[in-house]
């Protein structure tokens, strides 16, 4: 199985498992249901989910065991999005090609719709059929991620302003992005029962190949480090950020799919 | 020690918890850290984290032990308050005699506030002194009481008017107030290593209680049940839910706080 088969074959379950999370009911949440199903599927790259199901993988458990975990750091992300958009933080009226959850089914249902994938989030932790230790372990990585020292911690960074110089930049995209990136590897290896030693190399992988992922982006858009300080400097930071992701890497086996996977996005034109 | 000795004992306990978990510290998250705490301290009457507490200290668990999972309880309820007060919600620009917390931070910062308390609250519970394996129950039983069917389902059906008939409200209720004391309750017992059916006792006399103090919230401001069926109809419903919640702690030793507790919440004036 080449990278993009795996990849392809991981994003399959995700989503089979997102849908079948929350089938529509005739009960008197369904409004809110549907409403967090609007903005969870169809999604995006689900990279966060497939990062987690290769490092349970490589750790030693059946990606299909993992599946919870690795959804919930999607449901996570889903909620920032959600509440990203809103008229009070970012103001986005379009997400992915389609009229942003706030715009669709108004500003409360919004509110609730996020609030909910954050809670469902934990909820998907404490499910996956793997040992209550390890849920335990997923529960704790996660909530790290979330608050704030994650992306609530960078969303309000982002939104007063502080990430005016690259020490401030750093700070936010650490928090808003790299941590939940981390968070999704560590998760999987954590899933899977690894050590804390190795589950700490693997949240630092992610952090790295986040925070590559990010420079990358702001090249792409022309915004963040490549407005700073330019597009040469900012390429040289997507370099060394991917630099330090693989030599993360060398504590792991079989890593031949997060290699490609992280100079794919490292080199993404889109 | 008497009740009310017992109860501003266990409310001091929470209330030095809450101030020093999250201590201002010269970061760039701090304004955010600040207004979690604007809404956290002063806070209202505890009735939750004591809930908590009493229910491990009934179970044989030190009270001291089980304080990160009780105020984890009360940073997901301050979350809620937070929430609601938006003005896409319930728009109030008072809470407790101040103004509310957009209204003095914005409404970005607020959602924020909330959102990040959630997170926080998962967080609490992963860092209590407790074994792992009752971390991940406490954790599993808040996910529950958080989600679709708890406090978001709960203000879901609130905002949208599914509750103008009887059956309507109480399934309203049901998750939006009575989820979340059951959870207190039964995260106490579970903090305290207490088997599944004890948790499950506690988590219905705490679904009892709050099912009560709703009754007794709607007699006192004449809406909810007493609009909708009249005041002695509210009345009657306040006497048996309480009449459940006392049959309830007779799975349990060692119960006249929380006798004379249910009392006193099923007959306040204010």
């Amino acid at each position: 199985m080449n990278m993009m088969e795996r990849y392809d074959s991981y994003r399959a379950k995700v989503e089979l498992w997102l849908a079948g999370r929350f089938v529509p009911a005739q009960d008197q949440a369904d409004g809110l249901r549907q409403a967090m199903l609007y903005t969870l599927t169809p999604g995006g790259k689900r990279v966060r989910p497939v990062l987690c199901l290769e490092f349970a993988r490589i750790c030693g458990l059946e990606p299909d065991d993992a599946l919870p975990v690795a959804c919930a750091v999607e449901l996570l992300h889903t909620y920032s999005l959600i509440h990203d958009d809103l008229p009070c933080m970012d103001d986005d009226d379009e997400r992915r090609g389609k009229p942003s959850n706030h715009v669709r089914f108004g500003e409360g249902t919004a509110v609730l719709a996020g609030d909910c994938l954050q809670a469902e989030a934990f909820a998907a932790v404490c499910d996956a059929p793997i040992p209550e230790a390890d849920r335990y372990r997923c529960c704790r990585i996660l909530s790290g991620a979330a608050g704030l020292g994650g992306i609530c911690g960078g969303q309000f960074m982002d939104l007063n302003d502080t990430d005016i110089t690259a020490e401030g930049l750093t700070a936010t995209d650490l928090c808003k992005t790299a941590a939940l990136i981390g968070a999704a590897c560590a998760m999987g290896a954590a899933a899977a029962g690894a050590d804390e030693d190795t589950v700490a190399a693997a949240r630092d992988f992610g952090a790295a190949l986040g925070m590559a992922f990010q420079c990358r982006d702001d090249a792409l858009d022309g915004d963040g480090f490549c407005a700073l300080l330019g597009p040469e400097k900012c390429r040289e930071m997507t370099e060394g950020y991917t630099q330090d992701a693989y030599a993360l890497l060398d504590a792991f086996d079989d890593t031949d799919f997060l290699r490609q996977l992280t100079k794919k996005l490292a080199e993404r034109e889109e």
